[in-house]
């Protein structure tokens, strides 16, 4: 079996290649053609920790594969990472297993990636200018992913830490110079939003981030983060002005994005509002953007969908370019 | 991380250990001091295949684990083993990816393990002949378990297969020598039981393998195989005629187990005539034989404790023994 670390993975497989394998994950989803039984879930009382299992199928890929997941926070005071993460990957025609991936990676590229899809499907093309809430672990793949699908001239990056968003902004600026874009820090939080085209909320907030009003006529807004029944980081006045709300899975976001739940349980909002999957959109079963004054929304909690289909591409590419580890076991 | 092949646990890993191991386990699981979620499950239609997730975690080894076991039966065709399987243990107290292990070696030694631990504690000390049923891939490590807790002069093999009987008993006269039994196969089912003071069966069977009155008084009956409602490798008779039934774990076998399930639903036992499990047995709080006359039946269907104890102390015996491959990911 092959051994990839995120160094391995870097050096093949870019953020266009893990959007591209969002879409077709999203499209395979939409269209029915995958089984993703219900994950499993132990909880470690004595951590404070829980790890997960997510596994799923993708027949016309012929892959399975499991993410296996924990979130140990107590890991910090040993100076681990809190949420370590490994993908393993099996062949759909033999149950056989055949790569051990760095999961933590391949988190990040896939959840980028997936609000890069919807950011290429549903922004305006000529969006100029983005805003980033958050700068924690998905940071960094959310702010990739918006200026590979778009040549965005400035992102505003904000963060409840003033100095934790500089320090982001400043890392990002260096990493990611190469899109030849300004990544500048905002000490306020509506400051990000003047003249955003491209908005994307990557914290696990229990209140909004921003003042929805604040959103103008055209954008495109993404909700990353707030992936469970109490967190909202989308304030209720931007789902209720958005003219087309999308998921990645209608399944997921309904049970479990607090997002779109608290305004659908206050009446806010109601589920005919909802536009339906993304993969809809690329299937042309369901229409994504009409006009340039359209606000439009996608919220993403993730399936273990885009996870096996991002780690099949990746081992593909893997194999034909000879990077990894190959281990016996 | 640590990959260690079947190869690896050979060297450092005894069948003696493994069944220490899953006294432990089930001692651990009866007590409630572990943690099984519902395993998942894929269907593979395509290839008329299956995947199971089985994970498990044991706070008092800080051990988390999962076995990934696949169900191809096609594989034979491309002369691959049908029954792939890898076992991922983890860190309990970090939730880090420790190991990935042989699963199909595992399986083989913690399946013998738990019989051997079952013989060991019920069969009568005095035990000389053995009679295994069936000569499968589960069969080399049953047959060890059983001449590894007692010193059998000779063990009867039985197969409906007679040549697929006689092949195995020769290779395993050969790489179980050191025992010093004799390992004789025989052409008609019943006459493997002669004498027969430890019986195993481990098939995949629908109908029993061999007539239950013939067992003789003072034995004691394992049964291995038959893990669906549908199976049934043990005689009724026997079911009805043990004067004590044990099993690994209530649930499971209740579930699973078409041995007991199908007298319960005929009415010729009752709950009642059941006595529990090994694990309460190995913690004193139900008592196992109590006469030289007694015969006793176990009857196991697995749990994923066993898995991931049996994973953890190899895990522990190779770190100290400097075998096994270390890898980054």
């Amino acid at each position: 079996m092959l051994m990839l670390t995120k160094q391995d993975i870097k050096k093949i497989f870019s953020m266009k290649d893990a959007i591209e394998a969002d879409k077709e994950a999203l499209r395979i989803y939409s269209e029915g053609k995958s089984t993703v039984p219900l994950r499993a879930k132990i909880d470690i009382p004595k951590e404070l920790g829980q790890s997960l299992f997510m596994p799923a199928y993708v027949e016309e890929l012929d892959a399975i594969g499991i993410k296996i997941v924990s979130v140990f926070p107590n890991n910090i005071t040993l100076g681990k990472p809190s949420v370590p993460a490994k993908m393993v990957l099996m062949n759909g025609k033999t149950g056989e297993v055949l790569a051990m991936i760095d999961g933590t990676y391949l988190t990040q590229l896939r959840t980028g990636a997936v609000q890069g899809a919807a950011t290429d499907i549903l922004a305006r093309k000529d969006a100029k200018i983005g805003a980033l809430y958050g700068t924690g672990g998905q940071a960094s793949g959310q702010l990739e992913a918006m200026i590979n699908v778009r040549k965005l001239e400035e992102v505003k990056v904000f963060d409840i830490d003033f100095e934790r968003a500089k320090k982001f902004a400043a890392q990002m600026q260096e990493e990611l110079a190469h899109y030849f874009t300004k990544i500048i820090a905002v000490e306020d939080s509506n400051m990000a939003l003047i003249d955003a085209d491209i908005i994307t909320a990557v914290t696990t907030s229990k209140k909004p981030v921003f003042d929805g009003t604040l959103v103008k006529k055209g954008a495109h807004v993404n909700g990353v983060g707030a992936y469970t029944p109490e967190m909202q980081e989308l304030p209720e006045s931007i789902v209720v002005n958005a003219d087309k709300i999308f998921f990645d899975t209608a399944e997921g976001v309904l049970a479990e994005a607090g997002d779109l739940i608290i305004p659908l349980e206050k009446g806010l909002v109601s589920k005919n509002d909802f536009d339906g999957e993304l993969g809809k959109v690329i299937l042309g079963e369901v229409k994504g953007r009409e006009s340039e004054k359209e606000i439009t929304l996608f919220k993403t909690v993730g399936t273990a969908v885009l996870d096996v289909v991002t780690a099949h591409k990746i081992y593909q590419k893997a194999l034909k370019h000879h990077v990894g580890q190959h281990v016996e076991i």
